[in-house]
Protein backbone atom coordinates (compact mmCIF):
# COMPACT_ATOMS: atom_id res chain seq x y z
CA UNK A 1 0.00 0.00 0.00
CA UNK A 2 1.80 3.62 -0.75
CA UNK A 3 -0.15 6.90 -0.22
CA UNK A 4 -0.18 8.81 -3.27
CA UNK A 5 0.70 12.08 -1.29
CA UNK A 6 3.16 11.02 0.14
CA UNK A 7 6.92 12.47 -0.60
CA UNK A 8 8.24 9.34 0.68
CA UNK A 9 6.05 7.11 -1.11
CA UNK A 10 7.02 9.48 -4.49
CA UNK A 11 10.34 8.84 -3.94
CA UNK A 12 10.32 4.95 -3.80
CA UNK A 13 7.94 5.03 -7.05
CA UNK A 14 10.48 7.37 -8.86
CA UNK A 15 7.70 9.92 -9.29
CA UNK A 16 9.97 12.43 -7.60
CA UNK A 17 13.72 12.72 -8.23
CA UNK A 18 16.63 11.36 -5.24
CA UNK A 19 19.78 10.16 -4.72
CA UNK A 20 19.12 6.66 -4.36
CA UNK A 21 21.85 4.01 -3.51
CA UNK A 22 20.35 0.89 -2.73
CA UNK A 23 16.71 -0.41 -3.32
CA UNK A 24 15.16 -3.88 -3.24
CA UNK A 25 11.61 -5.39 -3.30
CA UNK A 26 10.58 -4.14 0.23
CA UNK A 27 13.02 -0.96 0.74
CA UNK A 28 14.65 1.86 -0.73
CA UNK A 29 17.27 4.10 0.79
CA UNK A 30 18.13 7.48 -0.45
CA UNK A 31 20.75 10.53 0.13
CA UNK A 32 19.13 12.69 2.43
CA UNK A 33 18.15 16.27 0.94
CA UNK A 34 19.72 17.92 3.85
CA UNK A 35 22.81 15.84 5.65
CA UNK A 36 23.67 16.71 8.83
CA UNK A 37 26.68 14.09 8.20
CA UNK A 38 29.29 12.99 5.46
CA UNK A 39 27.40 10.04 5.29
CA UNK A 40 23.56 11.16 5.46
CA UNK A 41 20.75 8.52 4.21
CA UNK A 42 17.33 7.62 4.67
CA UNK A 43 15.69 4.41 4.48
CA UNK A 44 12.43 4.14 3.71
CA UNK A 45 10.01 0.35 3.26
CA UNK A 46 8.03 0.78 0.01
CA UNK A 47 4.64 0.14 2.10
CA UNK A 48 3.15 3.38 3.45
CA UNK A 49 3.37 3.62 7.53
CA UNK A 50 3.21 6.42 9.16
CA UNK A 51 5.54 6.20 11.82
CA UNK A 52 7.23 3.56 14.00
CA UNK A 53 3.69 4.17 15.92
CA UNK A 54 2.01 2.24 12.95
CA UNK A 55 4.17 -0.94 13.10
CA UNK A 56 2.34 -4.21 13.79
CA UNK A 57 4.08 -7.45 14.06
CA UNK A 58 2.96 -8.29 10.40
CA UNK A 59 5.26 -4.70 9.24
CA UNK A 60 7.79 -5.01 12.12
CA UNK A 61 10.68 -7.06 9.85
CA UNK A 62 10.67 -4.23 8.21
CA UNK A 63 12.66 -2.73 10.16
CA UNK A 64 14.64 -5.14 10.92
CA UNK A 65 15.18 -5.67 6.84
CA UNK A 66 16.23 -1.63 7.46
CA UNK A 67 18.78 -2.23 9.98
CA UNK A 68 20.19 -4.99 8.03
CA UNK A 69 20.61 -2.86 4.74
CA UNK A 70 22.06 0.49 7.31
CA UNK A 71 24.38 -2.06 8.51
CA UNK A 72 25.47 -3.25 5.28
CA UNK A 73 25.61 0.02 3.27
CA UNK A 74 27.94 1.46 6.20
CA UNK A 75 30.22 -1.08 5.32
CA UNK A 76 30.38 -0.13 1.49
CA UNK A 77 30.22 3.09 2.59
CA UNK A 78 33.65 3.04 4.97
CA UNK A 79 31.43 4.03 7.83
CA UNK A 80 31.10 0.59 9.69
CA UNK A 81 34.33 0.64 11.93
CA UNK A 82 34.41 4.61 12.79
CA UNK A 83 30.67 4.63 13.69
CA UNK A 84 27.29 5.32 12.71
CA UNK A 85 24.00 6.29 14.29
CA UNK A 86 20.50 4.35 13.29
CA UNK A 87 17.09 6.16 14.20
CA UNK A 88 13.65 7.07 13.42
CA UNK A 89 11.56 10.05 15.05
CA UNK A 90 7.81 9.39 15.78
CA UNK A 91 5.53 11.99 16.36
CA UNK A 92 5.98 15.63 17.18
CA UNK A 93 8.28 15.89 20.00
CA UNK A 94 11.04 14.23 18.04
CA UNK A 95 10.39 16.36 14.80
CA UNK A 96 9.03 13.96 12.54
CA UNK A 97 9.17 16.05 8.98
CA UNK A 98 7.65 13.04 6.78
CA UNK A 99 4.78 11.09 7.95
CA UNK A 100 5.86 7.67 6.74
CA UNK A 101 8.19 5.68 8.35
CA UNK A 102 11.66 6.06 7.96
CA UNK A 103 15.23 5.45 9.28
CA UNK A 104 18.03 8.00 9.53
CA UNK A 105 21.76 6.34 8.68
CA UNK A 106 24.44 9.08 9.59
CA UNK A 107 28.14 8.56 10.19
CA UNK A 108 31.88 9.63 8.48
CA UNK A 109 32.56 12.13 11.21
CA UNK A 110 32.06 12.13 14.89
CA UNK A 111 28.35 12.92 14.99
CA UNK A 112 28.10 14.58 18.98
CA UNK A 113 24.82 15.29 19.71
CA UNK A 114 23.44 15.12 15.89
CA UNK A 115 20.23 14.65 14.51
CA UNK A 116 18.33 14.79 11.63
CA UNK B 1 24.83 -16.31 23.93
CA UNK B 2 25.54 -14.08 26.69
CA UNK B 3 29.28 -12.11 27.60
CA UNK B 4 29.98 -12.68 31.18
CA UNK B 5 31.74 -9.08 31.48
CA UNK B 6 29.26 -7.54 29.33
CA UNK B 7 26.85 -4.95 31.35
CA UNK B 8 23.81 -4.80 29.14
CA UNK B 9 23.96 -8.96 29.53
CA UNK B 10 24.45 -8.51 33.19
CA UNK B 11 21.71 -6.56 33.92
CA UNK B 12 19.38 -8.73 31.47
CA UNK B 13 19.99 -11.62 33.93
CA UNK B 14 19.75 -9.39 36.57
CA UNK B 15 22.83 -9.73 37.82
CA UNK B 16 23.36 -5.52 38.20
CA UNK B 17 20.18 -4.18 39.27
CA UNK B 18 18.58 -1.91 37.07
CA UNK B 19 14.67 -0.42 36.57
CA UNK B 20 13.49 -2.86 34.41
CA UNK B 21 10.19 -1.95 32.70
CA UNK B 22 9.43 -4.93 30.41
CA UNK B 23 11.07 -8.11 29.55
CA UNK B 24 10.05 -11.36 27.56
CA UNK B 25 12.04 -14.33 26.40
CA UNK B 26 13.88 -12.22 24.00
CA UNK B 27 14.09 -8.56 25.04
CA UNK B 28 15.00 -6.81 27.84
CA UNK B 29 14.03 -2.25 28.55
CA UNK B 30 14.95 -0.58 31.41
CA UNK B 31 15.50 2.80 32.57
CA UNK B 32 18.47 4.78 31.10
CA UNK B 33 20.69 5.78 34.88
CA UNK B 34 21.65 9.15 32.90
CA UNK B 35 18.35 9.93 31.12
CA UNK B 36 18.29 12.67 29.44
CA UNK B 37 14.46 13.07 28.89
CA UNK B 38 11.19 12.44 30.99
CA UNK B 39 10.56 9.01 29.19
CA UNK B 40 14.48 7.41 28.20
CA UNK B 41 14.51 3.61 28.21
CA UNK B 42 16.93 1.76 26.61
CA UNK B 43 16.04 -1.56 25.09
CA UNK B 44 18.22 -4.88 24.74
CA UNK B 45 18.14 -8.51 23.41
CA UNK B 46 19.05 -10.96 26.04
CA UNK B 47 21.61 -12.51 23.52
CA UNK B 48 24.90 -10.54 23.50
CA UNK B 49 25.44 -9.11 19.97
CA UNK B 50 28.10 -6.06 19.83
CA UNK B 51 26.10 -3.81 17.91
CA UNK B 52 24.13 -3.26 14.91
CA UNK B 53 27.20 -4.27 12.75
CA UNK B 54 26.84 -7.80 13.98
CA UNK B 55 23.40 -8.31 13.14
CA UNK B 56 22.87 -11.32 10.37
CA UNK B 57 19.31 -12.37 8.77
CA UNK B 58 19.15 -14.76 11.94
CA UNK B 59 19.54 -11.85 14.33
CA UNK B 60 17.87 -9.31 13.18
CA UNK B 61 14.08 -9.84 13.81
CA UNK B 62 15.54 -8.82 17.23
CA UNK B 63 15.28 -5.22 15.59
CA UNK B 64 11.80 -5.59 14.50
CA UNK B 65 11.02 -7.16 18.51
CA UNK B 66 12.45 -3.97 19.81
CA UNK B 67 10.68 -0.94 17.37
CA UNK B 68 7.35 -3.31 18.67
CA UNK B 69 8.31 -3.03 21.88
CA UNK B 70 9.46 0.35 21.79
CA UNK B 71 6.20 1.40 20.30
CA UNK B 72 3.92 -0.59 22.70
CA UNK B 73 5.97 1.00 25.74
CA UNK B 74 5.64 4.63 24.60
CA UNK B 75 1.97 3.88 24.25
CA UNK B 76 1.57 2.48 27.67
CA UNK B 77 3.72 5.29 29.04
CA UNK B 78 1.54 8.09 27.50
CA UNK B 79 4.12 9.34 24.79
CA UNK B 80 2.44 7.76 21.56
CA UNK B 81 1.22 10.86 20.37
CA UNK B 82 3.41 13.08 21.56
CA UNK B 83 6.30 11.37 20.13
CA UNK B 84 9.43 9.63 20.33
CA UNK B 85 12.84 8.83 19.19
CA UNK B 86 14.10 5.51 18.71
CA UNK B 87 18.01 5.51 18.31
CA UNK B 88 21.09 3.00 18.12
CA UNK B 89 24.27 4.06 18.28
CA UNK B 90 27.01 1.97 16.88
CA UNK B 91 30.61 2.53 16.95
CA UNK B 92 33.19 5.25 18.10
CA UNK B 93 31.73 8.13 15.66
CA UNK B 94 28.18 7.46 17.08
CA UNK B 95 29.62 7.33 20.85
CA UNK B 96 28.70 3.89 21.74
CA UNK B 97 29.18 3.57 25.29
CA UNK B 98 28.20 -0.10 25.67
CA UNK B 99 29.25 -2.97 23.59
CA UNK B 100 25.78 -4.36 23.25
CA UNK B 101 23.44 -3.32 21.02
CA UNK B 102 20.85 -0.97 22.45
CA UNK B 103 18.27 0.78 21.54
CA UNK B 104 17.52 3.94 23.23
CA UNK B 105 13.80 5.34 23.42
CA UNK B 106 13.27 8.82 24.24
CA UNK B 107 10.26 11.08 24.39
CA UNK B 108 8.07 13.02 27.18
CA UNK B 109 9.19 16.35 25.98
CA UNK B 110 10.54 18.18 22.75
CA UNK B 111 13.79 15.87 21.83
CA UNK B 112 15.32 19.10 19.80
CA UNK B 113 18.40 17.40 19.24
CA UNK B 114 19.10 15.22 22.63
CA UNK B 115 20.83 12.21 21.83
CA UNK B 116 21.93 9.48 24.13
Amino acid sequence: MTDPECLFCKIAEKRIPASIVYEDADLVAFKDIFPKAPVHLVLVPRTHLASLEALTPATAPLVARMALAAAQLARELGIAESGYRFLSNCGPDAGQTVAHLHFHLMGGAPLGEKIP
